[in-house]
């Protein structure tokens, strides 16, 4: 059986499995359902202990790509699958949201928006797309994605991922010691890691100063990536531009949080890649078959790796 | 002999040139010149009457692609060709403006921007690229590259020109008798026509009206192209969402002028398409070896169209 344990929209995730696993049994919390007969879970993250009842599942599908929160828990058996949405439209909208914060960077509407509130019709020198070094952290189907569309629209762009990756059009390296030396040659970082022992403050003070000055960062991935503290610092006393945070720490953020009316700071409330419905459920379908068939799901997490 | 008549980084126009076409005799401003040997004069907007001097001219070059003003001009023989930029790196640029707008409007950063100075963490339901309707007007050189940028990045696109035309993966309509049904059928609107007897308040308020509720605009051709009386009427009562504007019917716009207090209008100032000067150069050295050879250069002005 295939429980889904799902807050929003729970009968549009259920039709959408319906019509796509005709031959599976599927039922949605809060339907009462026998526990052991289980094998499949969708959810995002229950409650403490709600996985200890389900004895005999073999995965749980989580509705992100961000699996940090289920892998921290003590109710789910090492031997339980965990998979993560991979792409599932998610790679679009992150292109979107990475694309426009180059934008706004780079064609200086963020100065263009402060003239505004002064009436001031002032133009600066244009920067082109291939004179705006752009570096992406995380290269996986997401990163990738928005490495590559930028590179296509003629942006310079430098990639960065744990392990070695290989990409057209750009210039890909990897590991803690290449980190430094890319940083240093960036004008717009651009973060879309997930939360792991490597990637928690991978962005400290020390690495956040190595930004050439008037550098600029988006982070789309998971708010534990940056030292806030230093990055606040950094854009008061002017050596770096703006920043566009679209994850924090703590979310929702305090609605009396400072961030929020820091004036070089564009913060969303984690929005950059929504989980669409139809593709996650059609995901989600094609792991359940491969598992059925003895193969391996993609979006696979590696529990050694935490992703 | 080649006269630029160039008020701002005359030096760099000049020694592009010079290394561009090093066979011709070439002098800018304020250096002493015989009128009569001059037979390509590079300039914008000079004085009136600075034409009437050069009796032997064969053709001037804009440096820009709206030739309005040097088509209103009275110093001007009928006979001298009047060429203007057709792309020369402006193409690019005009991509990056547009898709900024677009994204802003898509991916709701404009109403994220509002919650932001409540510090109000509430998320909209994704719009997806496929689901959102834009409409380019005008598909010149320029027109062609935003529609296409786009339509590659998966918006349902469709293109309005005055002659037909046809690109690849966009719906393709002209004439004013199809422009009121497109109007009717698009979320975000581009508009990248020039100034010609043609384009003039072509989105008067009868036109304006015929978007749908919660539209939004983005013009970066020319500023007369647009109502702005109607065009702020629809966005105080609600019906149309907000407007980017680079363009206005005289510029620059005066400090005190209410539009850049308007909190549904994004206003920059006419910098969508800077002028480039390697690539302008290029082309328009292009040009100069086509009219040597007897040939038409590209961006040569149809007189009668006024564009």
């Amino acid at each position: 059986m295939l429980y889904l344990s799902i807050a929003q929209e729970a009968e549009h995730w259920l039709a959408a499995f319906r019509s796509t696993l005709p031959e599976l049994e599927i039922n949605a919390w809060p339907a009462p359902v026998d526990p052991s007969r289980v094998r499949y879970i969708v959810t995002w993250n229950p409650p403490a202990g709600f996985f200890a009842d389900f004895l005999n599942l073999e995965a749980v599908f989580a509705q992100g790509a961000g699996i940090d929160k289920l892998l921290a828990r003590d109710d789910l058996a090492p031997d339980v699958h965990i998979v993560r949405l991979s792409n599932a439209g998610m790679a679009a909208q992150m292109v979107e949201y990475a694309l426009f914060g180059v934008l706004r960077f780079q064609r200086d509407f963020d100065h263009y928006a402060e003239q505004q509130m002064d009436g001031a019709w002032r133009q600066h020198p244009p920067r082109l797309a291939e004179a705006t070094r752009v570096s992406v952290l995380g290269l996986g189907a997401i990163g990738a994605a928005v490495a590559s569309t930028l590179a296509g629209l003629g942006y310079r762009v430098s990639g960065w991922s744990r392990s070695p990756r290989e990409l057209p059009g750009i210039r890909c390296v990897h590991g803690e010691a290449a980190l430094g030396a890319l940083l240093a040659d960036t004008d717009i970082l651009v973060g879309v890691l997930p939360s792991t022992p490597d990637t928690r403050g991978l962005l400290n003070r020390e690495r956040l100063a190595l930004l050439p000055a008037g550098a600029a960062l988006i982070n789309a991935g998971r708010g534990d990536l940056i030292d806030l503290a230093a990055l606040v610092e950094l854009l008061d006393n002017g050596r770096l531009r703006g920043a566009q945070l679209d994850v924090f720490p703590a979310e929702p953020l305090a609605a009396d949080d400072a961030l929020w009316r820091h004036p070089k700071l564009l913060i969303t409330p984690h929005i950059a890649a929504a989980t669409l419905i139809e593709p996650s459920a059609a995901q989600m379908a094609d792991g359940i078959r491969r598992l059925q068939a003895g193969e391996l799901p993609a979006g696979l997490v590696e529990r050694q790796r935490a992703y």
